[in-house]
């Protein structure tokens, strides 16, 4: 039996793959296609990081990783990100957009505009 | 030689944690770690929003799809959602968070709550 | 009477003001100040304009500007827009910003940036 | 000379407005009003607080404050929150929503939501 048989709609090839694969059978299921242009998605995405805001907004900065580790913030934390994740691959795949190989590019890209002083370089190679 | 080898911090079994790796790696060698707070990181995540907002904002709704589809704006798209998305998954590394299971666990939920229409189900069920 | 007396903690010259002083009085009587430095304002602000987005995030675009004329979405969209330009008004406060001459000035540059056309601008100045 | 000659397009009784008068000879002069449908403003909107949020993002909390009031920031932050100003004060425009009212309405419904605690009520009155 193939692996990715284990898990419906799951590969283990790659989470986003698999999420925008959940996505789209949900969205198919529920007839939603339809609401899906990309201003729409745009905008929910926008309404699950205000949500994902209101979590922290009032926080102490020096506390916010702390508190951010532990329930019940931990996991209501888990549930917005959740949200603005699947948004954001619902809007690739409306926009045809690979997200993963996007943002290996990014950071590849990143690394070249800012790049890291040579001993950490070097200390980082020694690591890799 | 495994597959995981042949990209450096990349593994087979999740994009998610492999660019959750190579942030990791591109922190340290930087000492930017310091800096990684929730409530900037979250900003710096709204502040990518905002720019993947700008690129759709005057578009007609109707355009949009075809147009986020074809470049310029897909290109740019990309590079604006990766910046959204490696920020997230910053965000899930400074509090500890699974992003693929709390992501998982929120379509299992969305499901129940929005049940899908019994024969749009019975025909999924025929697909899946 | 003094002029601010008929309208408690407003003048007439400028509601921006007005609603300035009113955040003041209510932040003091909370003892609420210790909370807003600029990143959680911003933040509070962030959630609110999630809050606002998701009052229109699944309307067509072509129908969202006579829906939000009529009430329930009227009345639901003055109180998130009220939300957002209270913290803006908020922000502005604890940065020292004068916010009506700030927008004043950044429309006259708007206005220079970019020029209306010829026919327009003579057609405007009738009216001036 | 009356006092609102002095200035184009401004009124003592209201700097919103004042600032919504000039949006829309600016609008009218450029022929964008065909652009400003509530989910573009909206994005507009969005991409405005992104530009506001990207010049605190990485500040320490407890120096945002200090450093907001201090030129090149104090600047930067003023004609960003004078863009999301503008945007706001547009999109109440074409959803013909007083904002001056909205938000003087929400302030007075908020004192009844979080009651301030008696003594402070007393302390502020005296001051009032």
């Amino acid at each position: 039996m193939a692996e990715e048989d284990t898990y419906p709609g799951r590969t283990t090839a790659s989470d986003l793959v698999s999420l925008r694969d959940r996505m789209r059978l949900f969205t198919a299921e529920r007839d939603w296609s339809g609401f899906h242009d990309p201003k729409s998605v745009l905008l929910a995405l926008v309404g699950e990081v205000g949500e994902l805001a209101e979590l922290f907004q009032w926080l102490p900065a020096a506390d916010a990783g702390k508190l951010g580790k532990r329930d019940p913030l931990h996991s209501r934390a888990g549930e917005e990100m959740s949200d603005v994740l699947l948004y954001l691959i619902l809007l690739a795949d409306v926009l045809d957009i690979d997200l993963a190989a996007a943002a290996n590019a990014k950071l590849t890209q990143a690394a070249v505009r800012f790049p890291a002083p040579a001993a950490k370089a070097n200390g980082a190679a020694e690591h890799g």
